[in-house]
């Protein structure tokens, strides 16, 4: 059923102007053939939590598959005056890139090389835009999806922002990207017949108030559905008309022909409150298997407060707090060079800014996860050059690349290496897991963390580390440039 | 050069479920020719400031346009077991509903109807989701870049957060809506190629970190775009390398052939004291005409405090905070039932919440402003009722409709009606202006606000009153509903 809603557009142009001016620059300059590393991290966890949740690496390779200019697109760049020569690469360009990343689902932290590409400078250049918003948009709401989940403690989480999502693919991308982080289902039709998140939904006050009455609507409502009958019950008046005239119909209309009703939901009011009262009124009339959902700007932080309250809650709709990662719309992931490669030799870069959050690691890269062989739970990360490997069958000293003299050494552990071949030379070799795979895998990963990690307040900084060797070669390159500017 | 970029793209599908379940349900409930009254409203402003700046009409009209059931749908519904009737009458489905609006660019305010639909309810009802995210994503892009442009007092604001938007269409229209409201261009190129925002971008690091040297990078840059130098000046020491370095380039390859630098870029480390600096060896140089361009995480706040310490910045370039309208990223904007019509009588519809603030008004509605006829200035807006005139010949008594003794009337003003029809039995009878009469549309009706009314911090509450008739409908319905639930 899935339909490539995507790869009609052209959306080679989504790109910020400054790429298509480098790499003609990059094009006169004789650097068509020059070969860059490029890596994608991000700086902070949203919300200051304790990790990210990576995805959106499926919108990435739908775009890298569909890269090409058309001649409406070079004509454009003609028009702005681009080099004739360089229009004529770009007219016969073909993506040749080596790309790695780590699986969607995965938990991720500050500062590791979460995707990274190697190729013409010219080509792995062109992609930052569109590589860095794929991912960004993905990750953000996942990462947010993942928190209400585990806030909701085992109770069913539904994704429901469509319409306070920003533009059309937000709202599409969100439903997937919520999916893969636990949540159980969307309210997005087009998320079901693109990914297969199951699309749900029942009714709105405008279903109650275009019937003469709030009973005179239930009672329509369950003769159309007897198998789907969620009553929205705020209308009027949740506890004194709602409720009550739910109540009536699953007993006038589901019962007597063998139904139940699946539930009720409350969409404003004290909803912890109305939601002990509903319970009761629905326990009492003989309807304890009916769930009540909730809605009205719920996030992690509501609904933490509301289950510790009391509140009788089986699922959760949450829309607008979850669909913009409300509380901390950015994940500010960004690409960044590490590395140029000229006559088969490797030149390690590094940016070295006034603000030292913003210095980058140099070198291209693997990544590693050290996971406990007895409790399987994670005990750090390792950022390492490409071609250092980790044997886990032997001792190895992890230290803290902040203050390196904080040392540890691991044992019995499995070191895992996250990085994965995406593409190889422009080709896709990788093969994108089903969604519920992915969501299968990630609630797993998010279980080898420890506790102190994953919860919200002051979690515990998970340790990424480098290697020693890496760690030597980007202090040399950083006393470097400082003896150089010297006062 | 417009290019349909969604037009090719099925988005019928992206609709809450439950506008299909109750589609299906107003259908096999005899509802089909039913006519239903819905309006499009907000309840609050983003950043609790003082208005609105409503857009994303464009993007409405373009998907009521291409709403159509495809055979894939159908099937999909089908599986889902909706009513084999109900997917016939989606086969033939054709728009058919009378829509009206406000002109992009306008200034509103919370509880105006800002879009009203009237027509057959399965269909007024069917557009709900893609209505509210056309206009909340644009209209709260919109918004933000308004306020960042107002602080930026006169300088420049480039729209520049593709990277960071909410996946594809919200780095695409965040352009757009960035541009309406006053940027004065875009890095992302698309917005270039289908709306005509001018696009703009000139180098990253990764340029300045691919060359020998950040001297042999500015040289190469100076030599292809001698008319375009804009220098990233902070990849290794903005006053110690960058900006003399930059200097440097202009004098021995720009100056020598005619040309003259364009500006300095400064993305990190104390913009407004680099830029003070920087200025001063710009001007010691010869190049006081040269520019300062300023990136980094900024917004309105920032920008003002920027601006109240003297930084010397001609143009600021704003990404991430402006794209997801960081500092709140919801723009509210809900649809709901006001009117069923029934023989030819409109029957008043509202919604009776126990949050007060969900509280709906009645009845199908115009919206008037009235403006001062001397200084042009806007005094009020008033809500009535559908037939309802405001002569502006005679005084016009206005009142507070939550403190309804406020009473204050208002002469020598003229009442300008601001809803205007934009579909007329489902056929499109608008024509939408330019992007750049909108623009200029939108910056003059920010000037009919008094000062009060849009600053940053307490804003004045703009009058937003409901006339005398529509009053008495309200306050008739509302106490019938609260005497039904007594106690």
């Amino acid at each position: 059923m899935e339909k490539h809603y995507m790869s009609e557009r052209n959306l080679t142009m989504l790109t910020d102007f400054y790429e298509l001016t480098m790499a003609n620059g990059y094009f006169v300059n004789g650097k068509t053939d020059e070969i860059a590393y490029f890596d994608m991290f991000f700086r902070k966890t949203p919300d200051n939590g304790g990790f990210a949740i990576f995805s959106g690496l499926y919108q990435l390779i739908e775009y890298l598959q569909n890269l090409k200019f058309t001649q409406g697109d070079i004509e454009y760049l003609r028009q702005k005056g681009f080099n004739e020569d360089f229009l004529k690469y770009l007219e016969n360009f073909e993506f040749s890139c080596d790309v790695r990343s780590v699986d969607e689902g995965t938990p991720v932290f500050p500062g590791e090389p979460i995707i990274t590409v190697k190729g013409p400078i010219i080509q792995a250049q062109l992609i930052e835009t569109m590589l860095l918003l794929c991912i960004n948009h993905s990750s953000l709401v996942s990462t947010k999806a993942n928190r209400i989940v585990r806030a909701a403690e085992g109770r069913n989480v539904v994704e429901g922002g469509a319409r306070r999502a920003h533009s059309f693919d937000a709202a599409v991308y969100a439903a997937r990207a919520a999916y893969i982080a636990g949540c159980k289902s969307s309210s997005n039709t087009i998320a079901d017949c693109l990914f297969g998140v199951p699309a749900a939904g029942t009714m709105a006050h405008s279903w109650i108030q275009s019937f003469p009455s709030e009973y005179d609507a239930f009672k329509a409502y369950a003769k159309e559905y007897p198998n789907e009958c969620i009553m929205l019950v705020d209308t009027y008046n949740t506890l004194k008309s709602g409720v009550p005239n739910a109540i009536r119909v699953f007993n006038e209309v589901l019962v007597p022909n063998g139904y139940r009703p699946k539930g009720i939901r409350i969409d404003s009011g004290d909803i912890t409150y109305l939601s002990k009262k509903a319970r009761k009124m629905l326990d009492e009339a003989g309807f304890s298997d009916c769930q009540i959902v909730a809605s009205n700007s719920l996030d992690e932080f509501i609904i933490r407060d509301m289950l510790i309250q009391g509140a009788r809650v089986d699922t959760f709709l949450v829309g607008e707090r979850l669909v913009t990662a409300k509380s901390d719309p950015v994940f500010g992931g960004v690409y960044k060079l590490c590395a140029l490669e000229k006559d088969g030799v490797i030149i390690p870069k590094m940016k070295i800014s006034e603000n030292v959050s913003k210095i980058t690691n140099p070198c291209p890269k693997n990544l590693w996860r050290l996971l406990d062989r007895d409790t399987g739970k994670a005990i750090a990360d390792v950022i390492t050059l490409l071609d250092e490997t980790i044997d886990d069958n032997i001792p190895y000293e992890v230290f803290d690349p902040e203050h390196p003299w904080k040392r540890k050494t691991v044992e019995n552990f499995i070191a895992r290496p996250l990085l994965r071949p995406i593409f190889e030379s422009g080709k896709c070799v990788y093969k994108t897991p089903s969604i519920d795979e992915t969501r299968k895998y990630c609630s797993k990963q998010v279980d080898t963390l420890w506790e102190e990690v994953v919860r919200f307040e002051n979690p515990h900084k998970y340790y990424v580390d480098l290697s020693q060797e890496l760690w030597d070669v980007r202090q040399k390159m950083l006393s470097e440039n400082l003896n150089k500017f010297k006062d």
